[in-house]
């Protein structure tokens, strides 16, 4: 561990106010925090303040902050080789993939290779680009309620021949999946929800025609949109419309993969098994980036012959992969998955039904597994109607406040702690949440 | 330096052939190389084979392999703090925006911010984004000749918000830029060939509707489609013509940036500006993912209170900030982008002008500059007619064969070794490169 330096706490920002622009956010009223380290669960900024994470940052640190073994096969691989030509065979890549595919496949055949990638959008568009080239279709389905990363023009901008197989500039179509709390489809029970929302998404496929549809891309659970879980019934569903009208069934499972939901993959606490799995973030929890596309048999020899057109300059990055390695081995090794659900079992849900307990008027609803849970915050408990941005934008600085770092979107507060968080840690951030919420009563 | 075990060398190509898939390529053929280590332009496998590398990987290392500074930098941060949301301020990202800032101002004020990507895609993805919103048209040129990343429809394929202001599923339209040896505007001269480049763009540019296009977005050198370095005048005739429309022109010096030219961006050796610049591959020679926008402030404050939908969830990661900045500070010191102008100047332009006079009827043309050239290999010197592909395949074995990685587009070998290649080095590479091609010449 390096010293801290509190001088530090100002340079970071004003180095980041001066040059670095931000994603998704007007640049003028910008205040970031600075961290300048981490351990488990926990953060610590350049003058010692301490910040218990209930947000894991974007969903990534699945395994905590600087996991020793982590840190110590990125610094192994450093000495050894950075980077290489995805072209050329490396050895830790070639072991990423292969812990890959061995945690993917429940009973040992339903996957065989990895095409890596550097994050989760670049991970869906080659999902994409493979359903489509496989099926010789091109419409792809997904929902409303969803995020699949963020890119979409760099091919269509390419000039050289590259650029065909992959103009799909059309073929979007999105539809309604299951949110009983705010159902679509007029339901009541999660039984009504599931059988209506899989009749609407039959619907859509036959009005679309179902000889146009390459692929269905789904977040198991979707993330940002809420934490949807879905109910009992809905992914068999989705799996038995896929495999009747021949389409490619993608689980985006870049948020909700690598333990999030005390599985390995969420789609494997479901019963059902996708065509193509995405992922990203948990898989090394970041440390360095990657995602990639888990392919099945059938698909990965549908292009032993044909040229599969789509790459990257850093698929199978070294670093990234040795990571992987020491990421997957240190999860296995200490039961970080079934911690993740012990945690949810234990701790988070019966916090959460607690907090709602406590706060009905204002906790509309709590759903979630693992150390995958959304608080929806109301501001009237009989309409649902959502509180105020300004004040979740309150509520969020009350948490920072006290030492935790909270995931709020729109109306909701997300519980996703990295998947080390003790029972201790988590009934520390729901004194802070029930604490912040209680002010927000009397005021 | 890790002892090399010999039994990895099948074992690395195993794993890679049963698990991994590769990027723009048919899957059942391939015989991928292995590496185990590196060090500056030299590579070498499990069983202790050298090769000397002409090829950069794909154009990225050129700090050549394991830079001790870079290396030590990236084990720092590991140490510290490997992963952040990109929300909040980190200091390495801070750092490494503030010394791109600076070697991209000649005159300290044209550039202010970074937008940190994982690569060259994504960064052309948000470059063209800004473009668009900047603007308010939709339209981006670019030019048939042309690599410009291999993105297109995740945020299409997302259903929530930040779908909408992204989902330009039309737009892009492609002009032909120069290239004298293949002349598209029947030239002569490098003069007439900049002259009639200029004028067909400028008709597209009128025949779209100034008033349509966004962005022009051009490599400053052509690196994949053949390192095609644009005659004199061309790119200050691209510059007037992107400011009398009113277009932003983005250059695309993921390729061409960072010291490949000789020059630490390759317009800067053009004397010209673009409004924005995109980068990658160099910036840290690939030790970690990294890629970017470097932003001009009205383009970076018309943002100030406006929301950029753009993001991703390793934009700015502290390992690979810190790795930027290590290398571009070793770069500097160690007068890295020099010795490549050096090196093109007394070395690899020399030697491409020996090899073709002595290769008259096989190498059509040569070009280039710094340590990016590009020799045209032709079956037919008069009709120009290119080598066909098996005859490139043996030329590339051939070259494997002697210990020579070399980098073989099309009917072309581009030489492109790290910018830290010594004159010696260059030698040996062309004695190989000759020894070649007069065999060709005999078969
Ligand atoms: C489900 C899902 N898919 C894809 C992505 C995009 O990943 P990235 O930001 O690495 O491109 C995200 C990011 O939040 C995500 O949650
Ligand atoms: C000029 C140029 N732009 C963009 C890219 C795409 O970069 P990446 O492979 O990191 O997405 C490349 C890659 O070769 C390139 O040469």
């Amino acid at each position: 561990m390096t010293e801290l330096d509190p001088a530090d706490q100002q340079l970071a920002r004003d180095l980041d106010r001066a040059h670095v622009f931000h994603s998704w956010s007007a640049q003028g009223a910008l205040n970031p925090l600075v961290f300048a380290g981490g351990e488990g669960a926990r953060l610590w900024d350049f003058e010692g303040t301490q910040y218990l994470d209930m947000s894991s940052q974007l969903v990534n640190v699945n395994i905590g902050y600087q996991h020793p073994k982590v840190v110590a096969a990125i610094k192994a691989q450093a000495d050894v080789l950075t980077t290489i030509d995805p072209k050329h065979a490396n050895l830790a890549r070639g072991r990423a993939a292969q812990l890959i595919v061995e945690k993917a496949n429940l009973t040992g055949a339903e996957f065989e290779k990895v095409f890596f990638t550097n994050g989760g959008a670049d991970a869906n568009e080659n999902a994409i680009r493979l359903a489509r080239l496989y099926t010789g279709r091109d419409t792809v389905l997904s929902t409303y309620r969803s995020y699949h990363g963020n890119t979409g023009a760099a091919i269509v901008a390419t000039g050289d021949w590259r650029r065909m197989p992959n103009q799909y500039a059309r073929g979007h179509v999105h539809f309604f999946g299951p949110y009983l709390y705010r159902s679509e489809f007029w339901a009541e029970t999660e039984e009504q929800e599931s059988e209506r929302a899989l009749h609407h998404l039959e619907r859509v496929i036959q009005a679309e025609g179902p000889d146009t549809i390459a692929a269905l891309l789904i977040e198991t659970v979707p993330g940002t949109a809420g934490i949807l879980v879905p109910p009992p019934g809905y992914l068999e569903g989705v799996r038995e419309l896929a495999t009747r009208y021949g389409i490619v069934l993608i689980a985006d499972e870049v948020m909700a993969g690598f333990g999030r939901t005390g599985e390995w993959f969420a789609h494997q606490g479901f019963g059902v098994t996708p065509d193509l799995i995405t992922f990203a973030k948990g898989v090394n929890s970041g440390y360095v980036p990657m995602g990639g596309v888990i392919i099945p048999p059938a698909i990965a020899h549908a292009f032993d012959e044909r040229v599969f057109p789509g790459g990257l300059t850093y698929s199978g990055h070294p670093l990234a992969a040795a990571s992987v390695v020491a990421t997957i081995e240190a999860m296995t090794d200490e039961g970080i998955v079934e911690n993740a659900k012990r945690i949810g079992d234990v701790a988070i849900g019966p916090a959460l039904d607690a907090l709602k307990a406590k706060h009905p008027e204002l906790i509309g609803e709590v759903r979630g597994l693992g150390c995958f849970w959304a608080m929806e915050l109301v501001a009237d408990a009989a309409s649902r109607a959502p509180l105020p941005d300004a004040v979740m934008a309150g509520i969020r600085s009350a948490l920072v406040g006290r030492g935790v770092l909270p995931f709020v979107q729109n109306n909701r507060i997300h519980v996703v702690p990295p998947l080390v968080v003790t029972e201790g840690e988590i009934s520390e951030a729901f004194g802070h949440y029930d604490a912040v919420l209680s002010e927000i009563r009397l005021s």
